[in-house]
């Protein structure tokens, strides 16, 4: 079985350039496929993000970037890939007529990853007549700063390709997180979706505006997440008393009138309204651009802050972002 | 009207003591009652860790503190206080007799704040003379580092009264959020309480274990939720094209089965066991002041890392926390 030094990435979007960046980044040939007409000037407004992030980030000599070639067909882009990254939009009958014309170009050994957000990978793989070697690898946007990737086996998936595909992760920089039972959404989103539904219910309600919806979450327990996570959070709360005795003091609470979770908002015209123009109010003053670069360097100065501080069993909070891309003698 | 310059403290728990922490460090003398037997000691523990905290995070000499009294009665403690700032256990009728006692002993001009999480102020006020004067003052743990702080009014709180305080938080390197319309649990921990859930949720189901769940914030969006929250994120996301477009795009997914939030997790005894034990697995090796440490050391790594980026209209990422701690010439 091959090591995995050839890549191919089918659609160029935010997401499948970000997997472009983070591929040549650790000296890995990129092949990509997009028939879109914009696709080379996509990639390469965020190869231009990523490169000036890593120079910012590595303050030694970086190795040599893999290629990247663009292909004018799927068949060119995987023909030599040991890895098949599916980046298109989310829609199963797309990506499965994807997977359909990769098992006819693509060696038997290579490895099929989606990047999907939210699509069961054993509904993924339901058609293809290789579906052992199908898996989600979901990563999180800007893809060649941020370590987690989640990876999601299908019923049919091979537990070596699994293993394959976490090794491999992990020797880019990244911190694959196997998820235990497929389920819509994951993890990470299923949080996500969480907040996005109690910040639509604030706003539509006249609580608060984007913008203070924001400013509760970045200088308050955003701080916390970008080290700490959900549990380890409540277990310091709890003190020495300890994670069931917080647990007792809290569980109570679920009952209480504190969210509007048990209902879902209506999404209409006018929710879409308020949030547009509410948003354009709090950062209509920048481009995306710029913002993309403001949020890098903070990002950059995060992972910079936090590569030494421990959090327990050897692992080291976004080490295995910066291991790879640092010289042992970086004096920072 | 005077300035405030004498903060009493009621309640010497780890909200108390870290108020305590701040306002010393701001050079606010603090009387404080909390009737406990290890009180002197629970507090003096937090001021160890801030002590660390703000030596390591301001590199140039700090202003001298303010002083801490220990009182022996409540009397004692508010009688000369500009601030009363009360921080006893989340029991309505607790805090009624403390508000009760205080308007007997401080004086008229004293401004009283509750530290509560989830109460309603006009509730808190409800049987007070003089009601105008009080507000909420939510912080969030660790209070002498974190800069958010949720300003709320009643139904009977002066606006004058709101904009004296909202100036004085912001004058102790604080980021006072002030909250539009009374509501249980304010904005904060009603997107905790909207993760807190799904997390039960999760592993409950088995999906994933509590250190998954911390892995796939630390790794993730809690990287991005440290400087922009949830709308600014969601903007980037939108690409050029706008928050119109991604709201249009994402809007639909509100009706996925993408999370459990429509249901409450039963809370029993199983629930708290499984979550207890993954819990000590996760980071049972560690004591709670040797995790506060590495909490604390990751948070003065990310504030200091972030002082210098703006995130437009003037707003500078924890420089408000920074500002007022450090010296022009710190090069750092």
């Amino acid at each position: 079985m091959s090591a995995i030094e050839r890549v191919a990435i089918i659609g160029g979007g935010v997401i499948g350039a970000g997997w472009v960046a983070r591929f040549i980044e650790n000296g890995i040939d990129v092949a990509i496929y997009d028939p879109a007409a914009d696709a080379v000037a996509k990639v390469e407004a965020v190869l231009v993000n990523s490169r000036y992030a890593y120079k910012k980030l590595v303050k030694v000599q970086r190795r040599q970037e893999g290629s990247v070639t663009f292909c004018d067909s799927l068949v060119d882009a995987v023909s030599n890939a040991h890895l098949i990254v599916e980046s298109v939009p989310e829609r199963l009958e797309i990506k499965q007529s994807v997977y359909a014309e990769v098992e006819r170009h693509a060696g038997r050994d290579a490895i099929i990853v989606s990047s999907t957000s939210g699509i069961m990978p054993s509904d993924l793989q339901s058609k293809m007549d290789t579906p052992e070697r199908l898996l989600v690898a979901h990563p999180f946007n800007p893809v060649y700063l941020l370590p987690l990737v989640e990876l999601v086996g299908g019923r049919k998936t091979s537990p070596t390709v699994i293993d394959r595909a976490k090794a491999f992760y992990s020797s880019i920089g990244m911190q694959p997180l196997l998820v235990k039972k497929e389920i819509e959404a994951f993890i990470a989103d299923r949080l996500l979706e969480a907040i996005w539904r109690e910040s639509l219910w604030l706003v539509k309600d006249g609580v608060a505006t984007t913008e203070d919806i924001d400013d509760a979450v970045r200088f308050g327990f955003g701080l916390r997440y970008a080290q700490m996570g959900v549990f380890d959070t409540y277990r310091v709360a709890g003190g020495e008393a300890g994670m069931r005795h917080f647990m007792e003091q809290f569980g109570p609470c679920l009952k209480w009138p504190w969210s509007k979770l048990t209902d879902v908002p209506e999404f209409n015209e006018a929710l879409v309204d308020l949030i547009a123009t509410q948003s354009d109010q709090q950062s209509g003053h920048l481009s995306i651009r710029e913002m993309e670069r403001i949020r890098d360097d903070n990002l950059i100065g995060i992972l910079r802050a936090l590569k030494g501080n421990n959090w327990g069993a050897g692992k080291t909070l976004a080490n295995h972002e910066v291991r790879l891309l640092e010289a042992a003698n970086d004096p920072n």
